[in-house]
């Protein structure tokens, strides 16, 4: 733990509000919620304000303390837990920073400090006839500063991106104590290197994030939800590829799912039915949206439908007839990970390749799979739209648990490999963080790698900010 | 020059058609098409691949020699070419590197070499049923490198942003010679930092790059231009907001032009005809394209301007009747340039403010030049939809020309800290090369700076990537 001294400077830089040593106080922020990762610290330090956090990291540059920064903690990866492996390393959290949240209408953009929850600017955008696209399970608690770090994604990333793409303008500390102030909605500047863009994704291991501007949209005031039956990924992909000409670009959600993925869900999740009279390979869950209402979208969709149907792209389908029916359709693809749970255990892979790779690399990945572990049930899902799959493996039925999560460096090994011979990522929506380092050392091109570490060390020569994350 | 045994090694392992002495082959390579700046060198490389490009850079490295990387050479900022202030520098082109265009229509992406030109680009997309929506004027030319290494922007801004947006995959060779290789096309990646984005603006001075993945949409199978009469940029600025909820943001060019530049054009510019009847202050070239034909839009817009004539937002307004009439609204547009020359004297600014700042910037920009030139012409147009404006002012009627021009550099700084008060770009579009360095030495946020010279001398400890651009 830091030295007593550095302890109390903290303490009282920032005011009894600002730091905290009490273990009651730190306790749920040093808990992975899922209880996979356990940290540790002495110390939690809360600024209020980007003068406030740029002193305590200043101070902790010249003293060459670790910060670890964290937002809404909901992060998968150990990416945002203090002392970790034993790490010496002071929690800093962004939950104070959460009173400014501004929508400017005219500009399509909202400007709010770090600590404020996806759910909160997504209330204001709504309150202002705009849309903030970022939708994701953890929206109630996971912050501006969280999803920034992280580049998250979620559902609707076929149609608006990741938050790469939602975000225009970024303040951050700088690991020396500087404030980088680039926190502006301009859609348009070529003055030099794109420094926001670094802090995206970088998991505060460049910069602690304190503000934000994002991208705001026309809201989606007419939303069309369908359930589609499909033979193969291949024919999924091909009705992606058409519905997104055919709609005008406005698919929000292409979500795939298995048989016995829907199967799982059937049986276990209460209250869950199924939209079709039987059974067939894959299913689609699809979301047309646009902000234009009574604009014949309903119409183009119907025959769209139709035509599929009739060259047998899709075999069956179902459009909600109401909110409570799209809600319904959205419960068998939200349940899919609780169902699976009912299976046994369960190996996972937050993976990604080129949209059109998708079909192949299913084909090749559970082939691979079966072969190397008879009976085992690879039933990948997620958004097909982005070419992200969830791609978990379920134990061989009435198979041992804990022989089978046994495999799961060895397999996710083999199937980042397949992962990697696409050109795909292995790491899609959840980051590094410290689950993935060795996987990142081993499948990152070298001259990425190199540059990276390059990067860090240029601008974080003592090493303080998140030292646990990303590299080995 | 470099040493003559250097030139010799790197003829000798390019080949004769990869390199050239040869004062007849490298002049149009050194000069800037409007003839503004005048570089020189002793050896042009264009290497054919990328292991080639890679030798070339890694044995430059090795021996200190400066690289300037070109692509079309269409630049404005003095950003391509080498040997300018008397640098001694061997000019990259990368114009041999251009046989590979290879589309994934349902992937929506184009995968090139960095020397491929975008209407080469354009047309292998729209040979697939596909739109790669990056469009200026200098698109015959300019190349899939150029534009990544400066962002390029152009008209379509509004709705698919610039090419930082449109680009998902990139492969460069490092100024250590090492090949960094992120060419894929995946949408969703959270493995390190983004380190494409970093190559993407750049401006070749942290590597060369030399393939790039593209992002594709639907194609524009339906598109209707209007020619709209506007009291202000305020009122203006409202229409954008209401077109893009009421089309469903399928708004993608949107163009404001003042009435004194209207006037020159139809004055100066042989063929051209004022759409409507009497004039107005300001008018918006507005295009409005969908992937989806006969699906409503057209009731919708006539719709969305009568709505907006009653309210008096749109004062009078045309619809082009066909593609001649079209072709005929965008010449107002693209001849404003060319108009200004009859008016004098010009002093030009590339720079934007946040959408909804455009207002008040032309107020208090045009009132802030108008005390300090007396007489001089206002005259800013351009990308409204992205608050990207052409910030031109025109000397006063009858003044001395060169007299006028030499007020370029203070009144720049005048604009420059107007734009800078507003959070602005004083670089929308062109980049910094040679041209703008003090201007951002002075003006961008110091943390920034210091950030950006921290990653260069990390990324490139010998200075040999395009050493006169970006920094002082």
């Amino acid at each position: 733990m830091p030295a007593q001294h550095h302890i109390e400077a903290l303490i009282t830089m920032l005011g009894p509000k600002g730091a905290t040593t009490d273990p009651t106080d730190i306790a749920p922020h040093i808990k992975e919620w899922r209880g996979k990762y356990f940290g540790q610290t002495s110390l939690m330090v809360m600024p209020d304000s980007t003068v406030e956090a740029a002193q305590v990291v200043r101070y902790c540059n010249e003293h060459k303390i670790a910060l670890v920064p964290q937002g809404g903690n909901t992060g998968v990866v150990g990416g945002s837990l203090p002392g970790l492996n034993g790490r010496d390393e002071v929690l800093i959290s962004t939950k104070r920073m959460n009173s400014n949240i501004r929508v400017d209408a005219a500009d399509y953009s909202v400007t709010v400090d770090a600590g404020c929850t996806v759910a909160a600017i997504q209330d204001a955008a709504k309150a202002a006839n705009r849309l903030f696209p970022l939708s994701l399970a953890s929206e109630g608690s996971c912050t501006a500063g969280g999803v920034v770090s992280t580049n998250a994604g979620g559902v609707h990333v076929v149609r608006y991106g990741t938050t790469r793409a939602l975000t225009i303008g970024i303040e951050a500390i700088l690991p020396d104590g500087e404030i980088y102030d680039s926190l502006s909605s301009l859609r348009k500047n070529n003055t030099g290197y794109a420094l926001d863009q670094l802090f995206i994704g970088a998991e505060g291991t460049l910069g602690l994030v304190t503000k934000v501007a994002f991208r705001l949209f026309p809201p989606e005031l007419e939303r069309r939800t369908y359930w589609l039956a499909v033979d193969s990924p291949s024919d999924a992909l091909e009705l992606l590829a058409s519905a997104r000409t055919e709609t005008a670009d406005r698919v929000s959600v292409f979500e795939i799912l298995p048989h016995a993925g829907l199967e799982l869900v059937l049986t276990h999740i209460p209250g869950t039915i199924n939209p079709l009279s039987k059974p067939y390979p894959w299913y689609i869950l699809m979301e047309v949206a646009t902000s234009s209402p009574d604009s014949g979208l309903r119409t183009k969709l119907e025959e769209w439908v139709a035509s599929n149907m009739e060259n047998h792209l899709i075999q069956d389908g179902a459009e909600a007839q109401s909110e409570t029916q799209a809600k319904a359709f959205w419960k068998l693809r939200e349940s899919m990970s609780e169902a699976q749970k009912h299976g046994g255990g369960s190996i996972k892979h937050d993976i990604a390749v080129p949209v059109s790779h998708v079909p192949a690399f299913i084909t090749e990945a559970t082939q691979t799979l079966e072969a190397a572990y008879p009976g085992c049930r690879v039933t990948p899902f997620g958004h097909l739209g982005d070419g992200n799959l969830h791609f978990n493996v379920l134990q061989p039925e009435n198979a041992n648990k804990e022989e089978f999560l046994a495999h799961w460096d060895s397999m996710n090994r083999l199937v980042h490999d397949i992962v990697t011979s696409h050109k795909g990522s292995i790491s899609a929506e959840h980051g590094i963080g410290t689950m993935k380092k060795e996987e990142l050392a081993r499948l990152k091109n070298p001259a990425a790698l190199t540059t990276m570490r390059c990067i860090k060390k240029a601008l974080d020569p003592n090493n303080i900010m998140n030292p646990g994350v990303l590299f080995l």
